[in-house]
């Protein structure tokens, strides 16, 4: 199969942005196989995602790439090329419950998901078998209060040496330092079990399930300072009624958290995610 | 088709309830059509919604009604018999958007909602033509501050004289006194323009537009004292993406309103909802 | 507000359509606001829907519009440029039921939905009075088997004689003679009440009771000569179970035919659908 | 926690049936939990499922279930009362895709999903590894054409000897022959990657690229000899458009697989499941 490029580019929205990018994209023999764009008008943003190949060969990429300063310095542009089969370099941290993890590590194994795991961290080793059992190294590093401060430090460490370059929190319940997630930002993903904005903290279902609500969901986000707060990337829901304990919701839940979380970190990893003051533009 | 008869029945909950009111039914050759029950493990309450009919001939109602009196007081239990094919009178309050309205009319219209509507108030004249359309009195009650208190008497008296049993604020943008909600306690269906307990309040719409979020919804709910806080009937959700603006969420979010809406409307006039503290009990 | 302009284009996919089309856009002075394009990679056709404005002033659109051939000369293209607010001259055909073509007529009637309904046609009468109170001729068709082709005539000399560029069959009971739909290929919307392709043809919900399905679902397509076999525009489900009759399956998929139908009729009206062989490509 | 008690019954439709059984339990010291019922006025069959328990203690079960012998025999009903905890003894059948497999084993294992896996059976050894975590047996049987009868007669004889309740076709490729499937009537469910009855046969994502569909679904249905046509117990779907390959099609199709073949096996191991004809009915 042909190689793939992928250009993300984004910049303040103006004439003859497009134009440009896809000129240069044809004049170098670019074949374009999908072009995603967002202008948003309320934040005078500009969005861009551009699947292309090259069917008569690859030219020299590195002079190519250099060409393309050009066109990306006249519109101010953050972008980025890449060949679209790079797999993001990840970390997933997991605490006890292991649904989502082990979701996740069927689906990188089946190839669905294309990320390159370099490890699971643990604050317990409850999940140290099946992590095994698909080759990634499992750190256990046990959490207690009075020194998670350097726990923290070690997974930032982990984090450093390794260049990674997304982390997954798969249902991990505990909270992390806002120096900890302001060096991550748009880098870490988190499922949160409710339909955010509703049911934020602690024991989400069991906030539904007093509220009574008729349909439970799921969301995930990128993780910042302010707890569930961060931008959103996916949500999913599912209808429940009178009959259902919190247990039970909790168990419901599971399914669409999965789902999410898998669903979220793909367009992550395919990058098809655009920060956006603190939403996201998503092409899928 | 045959008469069929409706029981609707609550009380603490024990032993032996749905076998001495079935009991009850059969030796009085009633032949059941559906039966729900719902013991409530966190409330202790019991609820029991049965549909039956009389294939041999009905027989004397008013002794039969009364014979049943010793298995109600036996658990002491609240509940009623009647016809089901009994339409509550019904008050549909308005302002100006019609959406919801010409929704309930024209289901009324062809039966597939079974409501008896004496009237539709409105602070408006916007939606007097349909109305009219429909044969159902309209009347125009302009809402200003200085004698809102006036109007809700009005309304009152209106649902008094009438002996109106449902109330539905079809997209209706006063707020209601506490000693209005109070006083039709259970008999009044507000649809609220989010996803409760998500965006309360003015505006939802908007807030879902400003917290990104990826799915926006509609809650239709009995009004209490506390604004959006009433028993959740009915909810129901439609995805969106980035692409959207306030208005294009106002717009797509109208279609679920009047599907959530209606559905709340036809569980009440079909005596499917029951009150569970702040929670609502729903045999579909 | 700005006046917005559309152009839908397509041709053989080849490099540089994108960057051509857009080009051209950009030099006029045209600022892009939506931009979605779709190249198949299995029939080789290359798709392309761009709505844009001029913030500083039209041009002259005749001249603007002329220059345009040579871009699309270049491609071999089939396009058209119209102004965004242009409303499709359309004919709604309908025969008894009349939950379509209330929601049809309420949504133009409130602006959600840009139609110019010319006229409404029925082979029954039953929906004159809802047809007239929303001011649309209303033309009474009988249609009686040994002056079938007479009827159609009629249809058609109506459609030529008012310019009608859409016609929708909501719930037309009538089968169309193949001469009538290969006149308006691509121009004509059928609802159809089952999740095509399941349950083709005749009282689809009771074949769907018949099999017990779990999800009922409702179709919109273009009409061809092979009944329920036209390219797919809009489906829509809802989840039902053991205990609903035939009865109440018709009377809950109304709820998805008029959305689904409403949707369909969207996006045709607004230019977002492009013909694909017998499939469709909608941008939304 | 109290031990609960399931009763599964159905026989002809009659007056007094929800009476007869509910005394039984309350005159015993039953106390009922769950009691649901559907009385099919298309084939006159009656079918509940009552979930109870013992809050004062356990009678002699022996005695209560002989005792229970004169209500069923009353009503020449078909039943059986069990323990609610049991587990049914389950066989698993897989080819080479390991989606559906490592959601139930994961399930199970979670004890989200009550089985007791006796084995997993494949005509490939590609899920050994898989299987072999979750310390489940499992059994390399290649399948080629010349001795495929006798390879069904030792998985006939493993089901015989290990007395396995439930067999799970998890993305089984092979056809089993009728007499196997007669054998296994009621017994045996199939994940059929299509929103049945549209696309039977093979490769359906495939045949719904082709058709253009806008949802695709998946169907967990009991199987029968004719092939895709048996009793539908659970359908899932979910949106796509025109730019899925099928390819793409196929691996989003994998996630409602898996969901849809989950949640039929958790009504079945629960004894939700009443066959009715070629229908089920489902307690949920």
């Amino acid at each position: 199969m042909t190689q793939q490029y992928l250009l993300v580019f984004s910049c303040k929205d103006t004439y003859g942005i497009i134009a440009h990018v896809t000129g240069f994209l044809s004049e170098n023999q670019g074949f374009i196989r999908e072009l995603s764009e967002f202008g948003d008008p309320h934040t005078g943003k500009f969005f861009l995602r551009c699947l292309f190949e090259f069917p008569q060969g690859a030219p020299d990429l590195a002079a190519f790439f250099k060409k393309f300063l050009q066109v990306a310095s006249r519109f101010d542009a953050e972008w980025k090329f890449l060949e679209s089969s790079l797999k993001p370099k990840t970390l997933i941290l997991v605490s006890k419950l292991g649904h989502c993890l082990n979701d996740l590590l069927y689906r990188q194994h089946n190839q669905s998901l294309k990320l390159d795991i370099a490890a699971v961290i643990s604050n317990h080793n409850t999940q140290e078998k099946l992590v095994q059992f698909y080759d990634v190294p499992f750190i256990h590093l046990p959490m207690t209060s009075d020194h998670k401060a350097a726990q923290e430090e070690k997974i930032l460490s982990f984090i450093e040496e390794n260049q990674i370059e997304l982390v997954i929190l798969a249902r991990y319940m505990q909270i992390l330092s806002p120096s900890f997630t302001a060096k991550l930002a748009g880098k870490i993903i988190n499922i949160h079990h409710s339909f955010l904005p509703s049911f934020k903290g602690a024991k989400p279902y069991h906030q539904a399930f007093e509220r009574g609500v008729k349909i439970i969901g799921a969301t995930a986000h990128y993780v910042t300072q302010d707890l569930d707060e961060g931008p959103i990337i996916e949500q999913e829901v599912i209808r429940v009624d009178h009959s259902r304990s919190p247990e039970e919701l909790v168990s419901i839940g599971h399914d669409i958290e999965t789902q999410v979380l898998a669903r979220a970190v793909k367009y992550h990893a395919e990058n098809r995610i655009f920060l956006n003051g603190n939403k996201t533009v998503i092409f899928r």
